[in-house]
């Protein structure tokens, strides 16, 4: 796979220090050029301070902090689901007000003649739409494109990209959802929703806002990376839950995609979160809907309700497996290819928003010339669950069939076609239909934009499913609404390759468990399937972006790799107590790409490496230096300033850069005590450990750094993430990729 | 809390060792009595031939591993369907000739007076059927006994009960649970078929079977813990699954009680094992229902179809949220003082067939009084859902409702309590029926006998939720049956605790998601009031057998606790080339309770401890003295005989005890070389590492032995499951437990 450097990376500027390397030039100068990979330590630092803290505080504190949980959590999924619901209603408003003024203005002129003028007013309606999602995202936040799954599962991972859960990112992120979804591309709103909900929570959670350069001075307890990943699990899962109206598969999602940790209390507050999610939203939904006791609209996608009455011929849907392996991984090797070209070409943000622009001109054209040549009538039903029921050339008292899918937000479409009667839809229509959104979709999904790829897979999956569907009950009978179903879930399951989480979010957003079982076995295939080509999408984005991603296992060749042979060596170690020229020197250095150094007993002038008496982090020392933690010499420690975690706390988690900060001359002469500070206790290895006991423990505990010693417990070397995460099966067994530093 | 020592633990026979010790005469002696305590190891043993066996291993072996992991998937499912279907199918029919007779009966002396002949006819069918069960269960296989919930619990936390997942264990668990069902006990097979599928688990995954003496030489590969719990795993979740149709809450019911670990292929074959388990119980019990097509039993419960159409009144349940965890402790509490009784007093198989006979006898005759004495007659509805309607001393055409509850299986009662009409029951009735269930439940939990307390529990929580919503009917428009179901949650949610698995079951059994919300907030009252009191059923009993149950977190207070105070020390070491005498001692010697020894560079005469340089296993130990692989003299390796992971394997898991080895004077001055076989890399930490450091550690990797070190690596002590156990918090704070050895 072409190793994409990091010219157009998530955050679109490069990198945050603002250099700029050329494009696929290798990554051999990238790696020496920048700073520090940034990942994140889901391993508390057990240093004296914490420990001190952590010993004062008695069980009634633990209690009030385990409120403290609750209620962010409550909090989290409260405004998780405001959000929702304030796009829900934004999107319905402005889609309507489009469609209502291109459906007059196609009136109009289906008599006068001219229809192209009510092209041409779609199309730029839909295009100044996207224009503004676009400028916002292209311009100022280039990080709240797309559907932000891959940056929230890197994030769950460990893998730190930067201004991710910004409160500036959210805005974006929902302004520019709203604008696409309006603006008629091929696109759902539900995908953002994770990300969404993702950064309200590492933002509550904070009790503060960088963007907003606000701190409330609440929460301070849960400033540091262990407590705000937990809280991050807790806001995707909130965002998934708003999305389908689906609280366990949002508890799930964030286990399948986060979790190398499982904790009850901790799944039980997710799944709270959750919950209050998903009634938010339908509490303040069925009050705008007017229906305030009903509560009929958990999430932001409703399937509607599918009957289990009837008997579901299981073996009817076995057809329907294989089309979403091929056409997913056909979806994605597509996607991934144009990724690639657009990373090459495409990477000035006016470009990006002219792209975006084009393909929703291209989109409204598309759909008005699918509409336009298709004689698809249909009767007007007694009860009109169209919206927007196009009349065009038919007959009075019918409607377009293929406006339904066309002239519609892409959630209405995915519903008639599960639920409209049979008969509702001609297989030519349906046909052309698919093909048509199938390229459109690809060709949206990677657009400088905010949007999902949820609803579109479903789209397809449906079109396609009922026609199936529809072809089958010339043989037997059958319901093609069902089918769409299985079709919509076999297609996205062939895109994003989710498992267990995707069953129980299509199982919860169809209100029936009957259909667990066919929705399973039609996933379980999609992926087996479309594994075979490609990986998912999600998976193909965060590899295009090179971060050290870590999988489940490590790959099961990787027995005769010891730690010897992967970790990195030789490291840097500091001694306990330090010069702080050393240290000032050691940060500067910007071949030090490591963020962790081993503290050593005593590093010995000739080559003999140190016996490891714990780990500081890069940050700590960086909040040292700035309060100038200093002893005049290294017997007296009393002159030493008393530092508090919470100065670490305040700092997190943007710790200034090391030039930043002025050291003089003098003061490079003093000596620091790292003995209170450093975690005395970090976990280690011997050399002789294998690759897959290594990952083992580094995935488990979530680590950042692990410190590899020899017999005698001295330091010969540090394990990394980006260490492990170079190992994969390849076509020929194992390979190594090369990653950039992120 | 009172520590219950060995005389009547879960395995009913003291010891697999044939010791006895006196009751309640504190543990020291048993701690030191006893051989070895018995725990899983989770972490596999990396030694030499394991590492050859996996570096040999092509990516293609590992793919036919894999597929073969899904075969035993399916075939768990399939077989713990099947299992479900048996009990189904003969329970009802038994049930079934049980009612039939007595109704006859019942009719025929209604009109001639001496209904007393019927009474007794009921108890003495009832009590002929319990004590065969009884009989099995406390003669063959004590371990049966119960739900099995808590046994599963504690494998898959790590603790092994002797013989709880044999074949004999199911025979008798499925034989008991038909008799102790028919026989009219308070209990439901919901529980045990969690049990069962645990055992069809272990025993097609390892492809042998001891009971049987059988060998299939199958699936060699996986008989080691760490592959046999995973496969635990999904047979609880096909049990779960199988029981009330509820495949995700089967996945998440693994999860919650077992998981340290969290592995997608893992979780996604788990699902597939309950996809497939209550997949086959439906095909096979529809095809028995006579209606092939419809798949309408998805589990051995079925709770019927609730509609969502009306509003929810969510306000109306609130007050349903508290009696759920008042009464949940409230038989939580008198069932822990009956236990502790039956454990003192109840501890001769024949006094507990005594009891459990006359549990039946008294059930049949307060049942018998209450329908005797209830003159709560209801017309005979058209559809005549009632299976036995008893006409009594009822006009023509009317039926005792009373006898709906009573004259019943508990699941028949269970779904009219939910879904017969309005007016069905008096409230009356059902207070008085609710207070005589309460207390035959008690009474029945702990009984030796097969059966499980869920369908108990929502029976008794669907008398009182049904009880309120009549009542409030008398004030706004209310459908009891809806109460009920919230009832039976918040019953059944304060007696087990359980939170995201019980909403998911209780959700999926309904087969409708809009009741997620309410059940859930119930459950989540049910515990915060529940375990204000007492805590949880399983967990009472789990701690009733004080076996070293590792929660999910070490103590919140515990970080003032370090590896150096809760290691146990000093610790017996073996030389990397040791002698074969030595050896032997050290395993004989009773005193030497580990189960793993660490393996230093050498150990020196004086006290000074040796540098660690691996650890060996009790078991590997024995294999190899077994096996002789012995050398004449340390220096001469070439002589020493070629063991294989075969042979390791094939003892596994039940290795022989010491004493059956022998070894004779000319051996004992051999030596051994346990290079090859000892793992060279086990996990070790620092002897300043925190309690709660230490146990994340060990939780997260499914540890049994954690080898504490010195600064220069030598060995200072060992960290086993139980030395972390004892840690728990009480209501001052931390506490020590004293546990037993098991």
């Amino acid at each position: 796979m072409a190793n994409i450097a990091k010219k157009v990376s998530w955050s679109g500027r490069g990198d945050d220090r603002g250099e700029r390397t050329p494009l696929l030039n290798g990554d051999e100068e990238v790696k020496y050029n920048r700073q520090v990979p940034d990942t994140l330590d889901y391993d508390n630092s057990e240093n004296q301070l914490f420990l001190e803290e952590e010993r004062r505080m008695s069980h009634m504190g633990f209690r009030c902090l385990e409120i403290r949980r609750w209620v962010i959590c409550g909090l989290i999924g409260f405004l998780t689901g405001l959000i929702a619901c304030m796009i829900d209603i934004a999107v319905e408003k402005l889609a309507g007000y489009k469609y209502f003024a291109v459906k007059l203005n196609i009136e109009k002129y289906t008599e006068l003649g001219g229809l192209s003028i009510s092209l041409i007013l779609w199309a730029v309606l839909n295009s100044a739409f996207v224009m503004f999602g676009a400028i916002a995202v292209a311009f100022v936040e280039p990080i709240a494109a797309g559907s932000g799954i891959p940056q929230i599962k890197c994030f769950l991972n460990g893998v730190k990209i930067p201004r991710v859960v910004r409160l500036k990112t959210l805005v974006i992120k929902v302004f520019g959802v709203i604008c696409s979804v309006a603006g008629g591309l091929a696109v759902g709103k539900e995908g953002p929703m994770i990300h969404s909900g993702a950064v309200v929570a590492a933002g509550v959670s904070q009790g503060r806002s960088t963007s907003l350069k606000k701190d409330f001075k609440i929460f301070e307890y849960f400033r540091r990376d262990t407590e705000k990943r937990d809280f991050v699990s807790a806001g995707a899962a909130a965002g998934v839950s708003a999305a389908f109206g689906a609280p366990v598969g949002g508890v799930l999602f964030s286990l399948e995609e986060g979790a190398s940790f499982w904790n009850q209390m901790l799944t039980w507050r997710i799944f709270f979160a959750s919950m209050v999610s998903t009634f938010t939203l339908n509490f303040f939904l069925s009050i705008y809907h007017g229906k305030p006791g009903e509560l009929s609209s958990p999430g932001l996608i409703n399937f509607g309700r599918f009957d289990s009455d009837v008997t579901l011929n299981y073996l009817s849907f076995f057809p329907l497996h294989f089309p979403g392996g091929v056409l997913g991984a056909l979806f994605n090797i597509i996607n991934y290819w144009l990724t690639i070209f657009r990373i090459r070409y495409i990477h000035r943000p006016c470009l990006q928003v002219m792209e975006a622009m084009l393909v929703a001109a291209v989109t409204a054209t598309v759909s008005f010339a699918m509409i336009y040549f298709s004689n698809d009538c249909q009767p007007l039903g007694q009860d009109n669950t169209e919206e927007y029921p196009l009349q065009l050339f038919c007959a009075d008292g019918e409607y377009n069939s293929m406006a339904t899918a066309f002239f519609n937000t892409p959630e209405r479409s995915v519903r008639s076609l599960f639920h409209n009667p049979p008969g509702t839809y001609n297989p030519v229509t349906l046909g052309v239909f698919t093909l048509a959104y199938f390229f459109l979709a690809v060709w949206t999904y990677g657009l400088t934009v905010s949007a999902g790829v949820f609803i579109p897979s479903l789209l397809i999956g449906a079109a396609w499913g009922r026609l199936f569907g529809i072809l089958l009950s010339f043989i037997i009978w059958a319901d093609p609404g069902k089918y769409a179903l299985i079709g919509a879930a076999a297609q996205l399951g062939g895109i994003v390759r989710m498992t267990l989480s995707l069953t129980v979010i299509l199982v919860e957003a169809t209100g029936n468990v009957t259909y667990g079982f066919p929705i399973m076995l039609v996933l379980m295939t999609a992926k087996i399937v479309g594994d075979y080509f490609i990986e998912g999408l999600y998976d193909i984005h965060i590899k295009l972006q090179s971060v050290p991603f870590l999988h489940w296992d490590a790959p099961p060749t990787s027995h005769w790799l010891t730690a010897r042979e992967v970790m990195s060596s030789p490291v840097t170690c500091l001694n306990r107590v330090e010069k702080v020229g050393r240290i000032v020197d050691v940060l500067s250095n910007t071949s030090t790409i490591h963020n962790g150094f081993p503290v050593v007993a005593h590093t010995s002038e000739n080559d003999e490496p140190g016996i490891i008496c714990g780990l500081i982090l890069r940050s700590q020392l960086i909040v040292l230096l700035k309060h100038k933690v200093f002893v005049e010499r290294a017997s007296s420690r009393l002159s030493q300033r008393k530092l508090q975690l919470k100065d670490f706390r305040d700092a997190y988690p943007r710790f200034p850069p090391i030039q930043s900060i002025h050291v003089s001359q003098d003061e490079r002469e003093c000596m620091m005590d790292l003995t209170e500070f450093m975690n005395p206790t970090p976990y280690t290895v011997p050399q002789e450990t294998s690759l897959p006991r290594v990952f083992k423990l580094f995935r488990a505990l979530g680590l950042r750094h692990l410190v590899v010693v020899d017999n005698e417990n001295r330091v010969v070397g540090l394990v990394t993430r980006k260490d492990l995460a170079r190992y994969h099966v390849g076509k020929d067994g194992l390979e190594e990729l090369h990653l950039a530093q992120t």
